[in-house]
């Protein structure tokens, strides 16, 4: 079967946050693209997953006039509380950070309202593509092969090729592995979240360290509400009955004269943690964003962000390389992204070390992030620098 | 041999600066004290010793009329350069903090002052000890029985025993060791310094991670130079003739259009780093200060400040104690003192661990490393509470 063939500027590998950003960021600035992905568009719009928009990312979101709908249904947080030794201590974001603040709104939700968009505009977009493969990318002329959801052989012929497919889509992979700069740390432990029907406990979300271990109040409507426990990320769900759960959200969560709002659990599954940056953004007119090239844990709401942040880096050098014929901007995507990933990457780090109980780490370590716990709640220099971190660093493009 | 008895409120073990400093504060405070220590007094004062006194330390120096030769002296630090990636960059303290310097003062010279104020005084201090031994803490009447330096058998019956005689000290051992808790990190690195004849090579402090392994520019005089390179803490000094000094010292410390000024290394020696806390600080009438409960890494320049702020904590007690007949803050002076040592724990491990190359971590957590260095240059939040940790945070008492 001979292959049909398109040829479009960008071919964007990925239809989650980075590849439909970057697909709009760049229709924005008259550049085409096309998108696939092997998912169907029904299981991007319906995995349920936490979303914390950084300012500026809920700004862009509205510049791009995708925010209609976030405005109306986000909810709008001035700060978190930290909670440790049987206290909560709330940090305002607004006011250490002179008024920034963050969005909660779901991440399924914004890919939802960008695929909106994107169809309205006509946007190239193909669900359910099998059989992607890379070529020919230290060429002018790669190619991405594929399948589509009709069984055609398919082919995108283009300039550049947007890896946005994820840790363990083919993008990545498609740089010789001696040719990566990898870095990894896998953590030992797991987060186990339950999706439960209830209206929310708290107006804002609870990061708890506690003997028995982390644990997350958060929110996702007013009706449903999301929790997390931290917990061997090799066990079994099925060693976690919702009266196990229960006990292990009060104990870590409940301090007195406060104590969550239990309700029917209708989801519930546990998730490994990593951390994971692959410098190797670049291979010849391959371009790697978000998580094909790093991973965070979910405890400093970086993911998307630093994503967006990635796309948004992207498309300024596309633009500036369709427009004026210049490439100096592509030629420092990595190193330039690269500095504010790592930001990320420490930031993300340091929450997941200070909130967990680490069993490999000894009794010293344990009393080191108490302390850390202390000091962040009671100087404004150290509470300012977690703030300005968890509302988002500006992107410098 | 009849024991000679000497009655005295506070027996204070350890001629160090928190026994030297306790014993002119409660004096102060009109309450007398006997200082005993192992050590001959010329060896005390013989011992070089860096010394980076916290804003507060030197002016309570001042306040006891022992900080005249300090003032003339000592070396008034505005900032310190952190250095990476072949990079200066300059934390301006007192800009960050408000008008708080650091004080770079030799340890030594510290003790040297404190001797000859007690000495004038008429204090009794009695050096060259031997055999001591703490006696009956449980009781009223607790005992420390030792041999004085003519071989004279002596105990001194006090009220309270003050145990600043250090890590390797008698004091904190008088505890069972099953009703201690303690803390401990043993760092898989350690530090080369050499003193050096030669002018300074820079008028502050140098903190240089490199991927030879960290290393510190510091002064003693304008004749002496103190530098340090981080090595194995196994190694013997033999393996490290002065021209491999002088190569890892101007490969991780010199940057084009500076190098180090080199001279002749008349001292050198090898020291192994540990974290330490005995939460433990008071066992019946016997209270802890110090080094005798709590060891820091020397990177963050925090131990002579730290047992400064244990004994000023403690004298404030005693003295309500025998003004008052209130035993309030004898009370709580574990708890409280514990929570500015895990601080100052907290901060000197982020410092060590910030600025070496550990050799048993991954690559992920030396780029974690780098990117804390990143931000903390570029983030004045985060150069704040770099900045307010090393000029010292207040002594809440």
């Amino acid at each position: 079967m001979t292959a049909q063939v398109t040829r479009t500027p960008v071919g964007i590998i990925g239809a989650g946050p980075a590849g439909l950003f970057l697909a709009l960021l760049l229709r924005r600035e008259g550049i085409d693209s096309v998108v696939i992905d092997s998912r169907a568009q029904g299981e991007i719009e319906g995995t349920i997953r936490a979303g914390v928009l950084e300012q500026w990312c809920a700004d862009l979101m509205r510049e791009l006039g995708v925010g209609e709908r976030m405005d109306r249904e986000g909810h709008f947080h001035e700060g978190i509380t930290l909670q440790f030794l049987e206290e909560r201590h709330h940090l305002n974001f607004v006011e250490l950070t002179g008024g920034k603040q963050v969005t909660v709104y779901p991440q399924h939700d914004v890919l939802i309202d960008l695929i909106v968009k994107l169809s309205e505009l006509g946007h190239e977009l193909h669900f359910g593509v099998t059989d992607t493969a890379l070529h020919d990318l230290k060429s002018d002329r790669p190619r991405i092969s594929y399948t589509d959801a009709d069984g055609q052989a398919r082919e995108i012929e283009c300039d550049f090729i947007a890896g946005c497919d994820g840790f363990h889509g083919p993008s990545r992979k498609a740089i010789p592995e001696g040719e990566r700069a990898e870095f990894q740390k896998v953590y030992p432990f797991g987060w186990l979240g339950v999706l439960v029907d209830a209206p929310p406990s708290y107006h804002e979300l609870i990061y708890s360290n506690h003997e028995r271990g982390f644990a997350l109040l958060s929110t996702r409507t007013p009706e449903i509400q999301r929790m997390y426990i931290q917990c061997d990320p090799t066990d079994d769900i099925a060693n976690y009955p919702d009266e196990r759960i229960w006990d292990e959200l009060h104990a870590r969560l409940d301090v007195p004269g406060h104590s969550i709002t239990e309700g029917h659990i209708f989801q519930k599954g546990i998730i490994a943690m990593r951390s994971f940056v692959c410098e190797t953004m670049r291979y010849g007119q391959l371009f790697l964003a978000g998580d094909a090239c790093h991973i965070v844990p979910p405890t400093g709401a970086k993911g998307l962000n630093l994503a967006v942040g990635d796309v948004l880096r992207l498309s300024r050098a596309l633009t500036r390389h369709y427009r004026h014929n210049d490439s100096a901007k592509l030629e420092t995507y990595a190193p330039e992204a690269l500095r504010r990933i790592w930001t990320a990457e420490r930031y993300s780090w340091y929450m997941t070390t200070m909130l967990h109980r680490d069993p490999t780490e000894t009794n010293f370590e344990q009393r080191i992030h108490l302390a850390d716990l202390d000091y962040v709640t009671r100087s404004r220099a150290a509470a300012t620098a977690l703030a300005e971190n968890y509302v988002g660093l500006p992107v410098e493009l």
